[in-house]
């Protein structure tokens, strides 16, 4: 047996969640919807703007790394933190929820901080990311253990994790360890605006090395260039052993191996819809490596996904084992 | 008109906010209920025994000044923190409230950091508190500006405040600055073992300055070592103008000038009991400021504190003006 079911490499962050309206995102020039990379002026100037906010660990494979981990899974995380006051609330939060988490800090002196992201909120439950990356940009090869990744059934891929500069030497050498071992590949395509930045990055890395694959309808739109959703399924599900798309209220579409099963969302009613994404993934994952079967996988997925947007904040309050049982999935 | 309705001075902290159940509590050798004041090493090992956290900001008075500041009034705070990750984020969830906050960073080589407060919440809504106090322990006279003090019609003394080198000093300095402009003094008792620490100069300001005593039963209790609790009463409203004193379950009682108004308690679900006081006290000030009758400034004190102990974290998340209005306070 492997040490860990699951080891999830991405950027580490605390997010600051306000809640907003539409008129302030216009205002304050942010783009609703979407993941944004800042700089620390924009920051500092935006902080200055929004409310009285919280703040809580973030990062997109973090939560789900923290989503396996709440459900019992072995599991890890790599991702970069400097060694300041939200860098130990990081570790502290990842570690006390069960996840192995050793990646070294940045050191004190560096320029950058832990990276942040002021997360807005507005009234239909909409979030709204500004990501200031900080030290977590600078994951490099040297921060992956190929010990650890050759101890991983699956190894977890963020999208967001492309924008840096030795990030993608990093994930070359994550993927080489854990699949000269037997371990599987799957990546999360983050963010629509993600994949235009990096998107031959990503169809090269899908072709040959993804084994599963999560997205959401409007990444996987942009991946392929069109405005056709069942093509672009298709095109996917041909490129991987697993696909497995979120579709917000439509639920998610997982397709492998000609087989394909819509599952239905939950009814819930939306107050921060921040980290549906990755706790879909991270429940999709744990069923997967649990094995049960993939219409259970992502309906774990969808329970999960609606649990977390129930509340304030990307990562899971209840306890997803009791909801499974509840809902007839354990 | 002065510039300022109230003036809040306290600790200023950044809570730390986990679940946990009482076995966890024995376990790490907290006792249930109460502030304890722990230093650094406990902080650090008790922050390494607790789940996953959410961060936000506190301080008692902080968090009445807030609520004072959500209602719309002219308002203040002083409190230190450091230049540090946490002290910012005191310094601007106080500012985005609304309320003005301008005491000076403690400098960032100062030894001790932002205040802070782990505050554990068991199953049954209580919160158990431990606070690191850190530079916020350091506010002294020079913190005070008289100017402000000259401009508040109300003072707000945190008794928590009272632990402190030079703090009987300074609360002396913004008494005096208040006073001599025409100000009055309100005071909260804060925590029975507080009082405990602090009883003889409790009452030594509450005979000759304070105008106005916030206390829970318990304080009260403490306050003039007795079990009679109708006594205690009688005694605290023979020395002040106005007395409110918060009973949990039972309300609040609210005694001046020989009449007395015993207000329910709204009837919620307590989730986290965390600033229930401090939310009574803001409302409360904000309602006598404002110049609503006694019993309707008590009424509003229980639906800020019924509001706030609706969920995890001590400042209310709820539209107050929209509440008092359903409840037919305004």
């Amino acid at each position: 047996m492997k040490d860990f079911q699951i080891v999830g490499i991405g950027n580490a962050m605390v997010d600051i969640l306000a809640r907003c309206d539409d008129r302030f995102l216009a205002e304050a020039g942010v783009e609703k919807g979407i993941m944004q990379l800042i700089d620390m002026p924009r920051a500092v100037e935006l902080y200055a703007k929004i409310g009285p906010a919280r703040e809580v660990s973030g990062g997109s494979a973090a939560n789900t790394i923290a989503v396996v981990a709440a459900l019992g899974g072995r599991t890890a995380y790599v991702g970069k933190v400097k060694d300041d006051q939200l860098g130990q609330i990081f570790a502290h939060d990842m570690r006390a929820q069960g996840a192995v988490y050793e990646t070294s800090f940045a050191a004190r002196d560096a320029v950058d901080e832990t990276g942040r992201c002021i997360v807005l909120v507005t009234p239909d439950g909409e979030r709204s990311m500004n990501t200031y990356l900080g030290v977590t940009e600078f994951l490099e090869p040297s921060d992956i253990d190929p010990g650890q990744m050759a101890q991983a059934e699956w190894i977890y891929l963020e999208g967001y994790r492309f924008d840096g500069p030795d990030s993608h030497a990093a994930f070359a050498k994550a993927i080489n360890a854990t699949k000269g071992h037997g371990g599987k590949v799957s990546l999360t395509l983050s963010d629509p605006f993600c994949v235009e930045r990096h998107r031959d990055a990503f169809r090269l890395m899908i072709r040959e090395d993804v084994d599963l694959l999560f997205c959401n309808r409007a990444e996987l739109l942009s991946m392929y260039r069109t405005e056709d959703f069942e093509g672009a399924l298709a095109q996917a599900a041909a490129e991987v052993e697993i696909l497995a798309c979120t579709d917000s209220e439509n639920g998610a579409h997982i397709v492998s191996a000609g087989e394909r099963w819509d599952v239905p969302a939950m009814r819930v009613e939306i107050v921060d819809a921040t980290g549906a994404g990755d706790a879909f993934a991270g429940a999709f994952l744990w069923g997967l490596v649990e094995g049960h079967p993939l219409d259970i996988c992502g309906r774990m997925g969808c329970a999960a996904a609606g649990s977390v947007i129930t509340h304030i904040g990307p990562r899971p309050e209840a306890d997803l084992r009791a909801l499974f049982l509840k809902h007839g999935l354990l």
